[in-house]
Parts: structure tokens; C-alpha cells; sequence
């Protein structure tokens, strides 16, 4: 299964790449698209539509201000959707996450922290890798090499 | 040109039959609607796309939380969106708040208070009486009214 | 119709000016002000009061930190007033943002975005629209447009 | 000098009244107005514009949602103003804290806590006692007695 | 694949209970477990390294205040971890939505609203029907049951 | 009667200084002190004590972060005590407004806007202009002044 | 070493009843005292100047709104003064929050949760721990038995 | 006693090289430790539960974002923990100082300042102490320095 990872607008492409970067690391098929909620709704929709179809597994979907992006497509299909709130105003990202996370029952967007693209990637991963033992190998090779760095870290200030 | 009312569930009810009450006393014609950004957005959709050639002149659309329903209608018709955001989570209203003012550039809804509708109702019928002067003219009696209303009360307060 | 674009502070130039350039784009008449709600009451209230007069349709208001000035306008007119929240203090536009969509019933104000000036043209413009065909037709052209320079920028992604 | 206690709605009289007692309790003449900013602009101005004339020394004022009462009496007058923020939507007060208190400068607003009547008349109190030796005595007697009243609570609490 | 409710006190059963109750509906197996991340950290970590093994696909884990509880589980595993914030402060939710969601890069948290246990089964369906067509056709079917709940109470309304 | 300047910190000179021109520009007598509400705590209680028969009128405070020194101040005099909530930490003033204006009742602070040094001086002198003729003049004059420069900018943005 | 527990106001005691109960329960000395840091600003001080020679070894200090009181009481001794910020206006004690934690650098107060009153008696504990080998033993006893509750509440619901 | 600065990540030692100082300077022997609550758990868990038997009498830790270590450490042992709440994200510090000290009954962590990282070692040394006159009488030299430091100050500034 592949992932999409999707924009609303060109502008959030720096967050947004470390995303493509993670999937990359771990061999996860993805695409990048630029959809908005509010400029392109039809194209965003019919994208919605047609992913599982398009062996699409999860989407991943990153939006700044009113950051209705996530929630539009997670309206459109049974894909879990992750949302990642961008900050894209003078308000720190607290609207990018409240318009993000506080969906209304029914239709769930799983939420990462602001600007949180890594943990998207990481958790898109977690969920394809339920069906797939060995991205479920690299994750825990990634968890244990995490671990290593900062043991490192660790070493190295109390070697100062 | 008529005025639709728009909800994005029946719980927001109580709050937007103010806005009719207000458009019933203008003697606008109005309908009310329940369309979920979320639940619906398909018949969101099609309702913002028609609206303007059914011969609707403002939207009027509460939600609460993630309160995407005037930013959704609004990415589908040139009429002016008028939002109010509702009070329906622990936040204060203040997810609603920041998801429906906070729109990005090329998409704008007319915000009003957090509950408020009457205002909303109130800020339609000043659009509509651009090219309507008796509904002006009913404005102006209306600010009048309600000058007088404090002034009355004053007095009453003078009085004790 | 005209729109007319006040603010509070020759400060709050560069954010208002962008409403101007949308105007300008429309071919909408329209003219700037500087008015302080603070330092130049009256000047502000002799404006608000012969504004529909003079053949203003909608007034656009700016104003940071206590944003007083769109409601004090509203306060002396039945034309729409949209507000535009200016970030002018160390608090991110919030002060801005609830001095001018908090307005009590009776006295609307169409707030956008914190700075969103761009949007508070386009919202006067659709306004203006609802009576001038031509300016409907200019509006959809800019739907599309923005429609379209999003799909661009997602083919020029996936060409990458 | 006396003092105004001004409030933007009556629904303000079960806070602002607060203010009332104080002051009787000191002996400092006072009057009691309602006058929106809002919705009887003239009115509120026409008051500060005249309040010096009229013997008035302080005027406090109390509203809530979008604050904009005392901002716009000191627009209109050199007398110190005492903003009382007063919680009235569901925003906690925070609301009316930001439209009273981020005054722009040239034209402060001396503002107290939120729903904080009795301190907006104690620090009206404490301005005329400036000139009014009597006052002095008195102000000095009150909080000699809060002292007392809270020295009283903690042996009581000691002798539980 | 099962699915884990954990929540980190007893007084979040009454939320929590709300996930337990969507997973039934669905026919998806699931366990409930208090499982403090302060008080029993051992016995949270112990659950989280073994519930790969012991067949959980996905763990649903509701902590209130600075509510570290899906957190830690997701230290020690790489299942995909839900995150519910719950209100249980004076803060709204805010502090255990903070400490939930802002999660550093290389541990995500799924996070869904305040509250939101509702979602937070739906979503966890919505990971384990990638690979159950079974599941992925029960949530079509809620999907279509929630949108024609909405149309019957749109007719509804429009009836009165 | 003189006013005092008082600061919690050496580093919010610059921010009070802005006080200091307006007193000096105004012709009001002051001096300027730095007395830090926990580091020399008996220092400021001693100045507050004392301020009253040294001649001065008012106390102006600034501080930042747990912003007592206006508090600490105002428990010791029945002087008016003007607080100036500074930025100061990474929370953007918020801090130093909530623990400059939430004050108790019996003790209060007369809050200005964050950072807001030039608003503190001018409410300093409209309290001592109450008893002084010539204060009051200049203090009309300054609102002219203050009221000619926004003329003089809309004129100046119209002549564009 | 004695442990003092400190309020501003008798309106505290509900809350800070509850730091007694733990020290009771423990067998730790203490007093219980009303002291406001601006109603009897020179009592507190005299206390906390004290408290040291009068065998205290830490000072517990609850107070709401500007919480200025543990603060106060840090300025005047080098005993740990533990911060409890207490809700206790509108604004969900989030006023007396930053008040007591945001202490500048050189005076520390260690703070713990809003109406944390259980919590701050056991960090008195854990420090008086330190030098009292018994009260240690307590305090693993302590945490053990909560850790048992938890348990026995999970198999409880796991019966269920 | 030995005192263990600890901390999330090595972003966080410039704020936390700051505790180290203050440590160093007052003769307090301590070590720097940098333990991931997220990514090196058991580390983090082992150390808090040695760490009394080791020598430690007060653990310092610092964190970011979703800031758990101080929790962590503190369900861990009887020893107090000082939580340090570090701006690590676009929310000014504000996620992890509710992060740390909204901490559930139980479990108590002894929150200081934003980046307060003096503070914290400030505290430390004050716990430690109540056991070590010498130590008490460097901490009221400490307090003496920083009183005369602003002194100093002050006189400088008159002498301007």
C-alpha cells in the first residue's frame, strides 16, 4: 500500500518533505500532491475518492491556518487520514491544530503535532506495517538506532 | 435574494433559529439546512454550487469545533459566507472561532461572534439592503430601536 | 458602490494596501483613510455616518491591539463593515482578533483573518457582486484562476 | 469630584452595582449610566465629552465581549477612565480583558480584573483622595480593616 | 488483530467507555485496562512491549491533565498508538491535549479531540480494515448511516 | 506631586524610559527607581511606604514574567499604582498582564497594555490634572496634537 | 523540620485542606496560616523572614488570581516554597499559574499543579524524605498502595 | 547529596548548562545526563530508580514539546524532581509547562519557570540545604548579592 502525501498549498512543501523523506528511508511507495480545501475542493475530493482504490493505504495531509485539508478528505473515505497542523500564521499553529484535531464525531483525523511531518511519516509507517513484518523490522531497527543516538549523546556529554 | 441558514448538525439549532427569527422580522425570505462538512459534504457541495442561481444572496453557517462547514460552502460560490462559529466542545468556541475566520487567502467567510447569530442574520440583511431600500430603511429603525431600548433603560436606572 | 478602506494607523499601511490591490484588480472604486477610533473619534464617526451617502457600499476597517475602529464604524451605519484584526501588539493578533468579531447583537462586524487583508476585498467585492453581474463574472474568473495555479503547482511537483 | 460608573448593558448592573456600594460606603458621590458604545455612540460620547464640566473626576466603565466602552469615553475626554472587563460570552472575560486593556498610545485605560468592581471604585477612590485628605483617612482606615478581617480569619483558623 | 483501551485512571472510564462501545458495534475484539503512566509505569510499560505479541493491533490509550499515558505506551512500541486528551482539569483539556499531541519527532501520537473516544475507535477500525475488507465494508456502511442520519434530519427540519 | 517610576529589572529600561520622556515632555516632576519585588523586596516595601509624604502622587510599575512589583507596591500605599505588564519571557507579556491586572479585591493595580510605558505616563498625569489646571490644558493639547498628526496622515495617504 | 501551609485568603481552605490531610496522614508537623501578600503583605513577610528559626523547613503556598503570595514568601527566606496557583476568577487559574511559576531568575518557587494542594504536601514530604529515613519508607509505602489501587482497579474492570 | 541534571534531548543544554553553572558555583557536586522519556525510556527509568541509591537527592530535568522526563523520573522514585519546562516548538513553552506541572495526584513534580533552568539548580540547592548549614549560608550570600546587585543598579540609574 502506498501513501499520499498531500499539501494545501505549495508553500507548506518544506514541512512536507520530511515526510517524503522518512517514507523514502523506510521504502514506502508515496506520491506528493498540492490539493486545497478551500482553491481545488473538487480535485481534493475526487483525489479522497479514488485513493483506496489507487492502492492508497493512508494519507497523509499537512494545512496551516483554518486547516481544513485533512478533515475534507477524511470526509471522503475510510482511509485514516493523519493531519498535520502547519504554522502559517501569526497564531503559532494553535488554528492549524484546533482546526485539525477537533473533529466531530464520525469522522477522525489522527493528529500530529504542529509541524510534526516526521511523526506522520512514522506513524503512517506503524500502520501499514500492522500487514507487513518487515517495515514492522525497520521500525524497530529505526526505534532501536533512535535509542543508540541518544545513548551516544549521553556518552559523549559526560565524556566533556 | 433569499438568505440560507446552514448547520452543520441539528445540535447547533437552538443557536441559529436566532438568525431566523431575526430574517422573519425583516420579512427575508430565508430556509434552513442541516449540511455537514463532514458527514454531507457532498450535499454541502451541491448546495453551495446552486445556491446563487436558486436565487440565494447570503449563506449563513454555524459549526463548531473543527468548524469547516462555512469555509467548505465558501470554496464552492462567489455569494458572501457568513460564519458563526458555535460553542460545542471544552474549547470556549474558541476551535470554532479560529477554524472559520482563519482562512487562507482567496477564500473569505465573514465571521461573527462565537454564538452569534443574531449578528449574523443582521450583518445578512445589511448585504441584502444595498439594493433594497426598504429593507435599509428597516435597519435604520431597527438601530434606532434599539438606541432607544438603552435609553430607556438608562432613564429606568436614573429612576430608581 | 464604492468600498471605502480605513485604518486605524498609518502603520497598518502595508497590510491595508493589499486590500487595495484587489480592488484595483476588480476595477473597484474605492478610496483609503486613515481614522483613529481613539485619536480621531468624530472624523471616524463623520465618516461612518455619511459613508452610505456618499455612495460607499461596504467599509473595509483595520485596526491592531483594542480594535475598536470597525465597531465604531458599525456603530454609526447600516452598511456592512468587515473588520481585518492587524497583529500590532506582542499578542499575535488575538487582542485584535476578539476587539472586533466579539461585537454584541445588534451591531455585526464581518471579521476575517488576523491581516487578511486580500480577503477582506474579496469579501466586499462579492458583496458588491450580488448586484453587478460583471463583477460576479470577474469573480468567477478568480476562482478559477487560483483553481487552477494550485493544479499547476501540483503537476509541477509531480513532474519533479 | 464625582464619579460616573458607566456599563454597556444592564445586564452589566449585578457587577458594575459593585462599584456603587464602595463608593456610597466611602461617601463619594457618584451617578449611574448605561451607554453602549455600540449602540448609543452619541450618547456615550456626548457624556464624556461633558463629564469634566459636569464635576465629574473618574469614570469607571464596565462591558463585556469586544470591550469598547471605556476606550471610547477616553477617546472623548482628558479624565482618567477605569476599564472594568467584564466576563459576558464564553471566552472567560479574555475577550473583554484585551479590548479594554491594549489601548493604543495617547489614550490609556486603566484597566482591573476582570468583573473587578470593587477595585475599579477603590482605585477611583484612591485617585480623588490624591486632593481629599478625608478620603486619605478613610482609604487608609479600609485597608487597616482588611488587614484586621484577614488577621481575624488566621487566628481563627489557628484556634480551630 | 485486537484492539487496547487503556485509560490512566478510573474516572476516564465514562469517556473511555464510548471507544469500547463503537469497537462492539463493529464486532472488533478489544480489552480495557487502567493502566496509570505515573502510578504504574511498570505495568503500562510491561503492557506495551507485549501487546505486539499477544495480538493488539492498535492501542487507544485516554489520560487526562499532563497526560503522559499514550506517550509512554508509544515509547515501547511500534503499534500504532491513539491518543485521546481528556478534560480533567480546570485547563478545558488543553494541558492533555498539549502533552499528547506535541509529541517529539520519532514517537507519534494519534490524536484525536478532547474527549473524542468516539473517533478514536473509528480510527483505530480505520487502521485494522486495511487489511480486513470485511471491517473496511462496515465502516462504508456507518459512513452512509451517519450521512443519511443527516439528510433525515435536513428533511425534517425542512418539513417543520 | 511627583511621580515615581519603578522597575523590577534594569532591563526594562528601555521600555520605561518611554515613560519618563512623556513626564519629562508634560513637565512632571519624577524619578526613576529600580526595586525588584523579590530581590529587594524590603527596599520596595519601604519606597511604597514612604512614597505618599515624599511628595509623590502616583507610583507607574513596570515589570515582567510573575510581575508583582504593581502589586507589592499597591499593598503598602493607598497611592494609585499604574502596572506595566513588560514582555519578558517567552510568553509574550501574558505573564506579567495576568499577574499585573488579576489583582484581589481591596488591592488594585491600574493596568496598562503590554509594554504600553507611554500610556502609563499619560494616565499618570490625566490623575494629576485633576488638581491642576495647567496639566489639564496641556493634556488637551496633546490630544489635538495627538488628533492633528492622524489628520495630517490621511491627508498626506489621500494626496498619493 | 516543621511544614507550613500558607493561603491568601480563607476562601482557599476547601483546596488547601487537602495538603493538611497528607501531612497528618504522614505524621508531619504542621501549622496552618492566612496570610495575604496584599492584604497583610508585612505579616507574610514577618513569617516567612522567620520560618526557618522557627523549625519550618518548607513553606506551602496556595493562592489564586495575581498568586502573588508564594512569590512573596520566596523573596524573603531560602526555605523551598512550594506554589500551589489556585482557580479562582475566571480565567480557570491559568492567572494564578503563570503568576506563581514565571518567578524571575534568583528566587524560585517550585509549583505544582492548578488546586494541586495533594501534590504539594507530598513534595514537602519527598524533601523533608531527604534527611528522615522514616518518612522515606512512608513515602514508598505511599506509592506502592497507589500503585495497588490502580491494579485492583484494572482487575476490577477487567471482571466486570 | 548529589544533584543529576537531566534532560530530553542535547537541544536542550544551552537552558540546561545554565542549572550546571549555578550547581558548580555553589560547590554542589552534580552529574549531566541526557535521557529521552520517549526514545531511551528504561534509561530514564533506570537512572530515577537508582538514582537515590547512587547519591542523588534532587533530580533536575528539563524538556521540551510534550515534556514527560520530569513525570517519568517522577514515577520512578521518592526523590524530588524539578521539572524545567523548555520552548522546544512553535507554542512559546506553554505545551511543556502544562506538559509538567498539570501532573496527576500522586506524583508530584516541582515546576519552575519556562527555561528557568537557575531557578531549578536555585532550588535544588535550597532542598539540599535543610541538611547543610554551609550550604544555607552561601544561599542567604547569594540572596545578599543579588539584593546589593540591585542596589547598585538603582543608585547607578539616579546617578544618571
Amino acid at each position: 500500500m502506498k501513501v499520499a502525501i498531500v499539501m494545501g498549498s505549495d508553500s507548506d512543501l518544506p514541512i512536507m518533505q520530511k515526510s517524503a523523506e522518512i517514507l523514502k528511508q523506510f521504502g514506502v511507495q508515496y506520491s506528493m500532491r498540492i490539493y486545497s480545501a478551500h482553491r481545488t475542493p473538487d480535485e481534493a475530493r475526487q483525489f479522497a475518492q479514488s485513493a483506496r482504490q489507487e492502492g492508497y493505504g493512508v494519507i497523509i495531509a499537512g494545512a496551516g491556518k483554518a486547516a481544513h485539508l485533512a478533515g475534507a478528505l477524511a470526509s471522503q473515505t475510510i482511509l485514516p487520514i493523519i493531519g498535520i497542523p502547519i504554522k502559517a500564521s501569526t497564531l503559532d499553529g494553535v488554528d492549524a491544530l484546533f482546526s485539525t484535531v477537533m473533529m466531530p464525531s464520525g469522522v477522525p483525523v489522527a493528529t500530529v503535532a504542529i509541524d510534526g511531518a516526521v511523526n506522520a511519516a512514522l506513524l503512517a509507517i506503524q500502520i501499514l506495517a500492522l500487514s507487513d513484518t518487515a517495515l514492522a523490522d525497520k521500525l524497530l531497527a529505526y526505534k532501536e538506532e533512535a535509542r543508540q543516538a541518544v545513548i551516544a549523546k549521553n556518552n559523549q556529554l559526560n565524556n566533556l
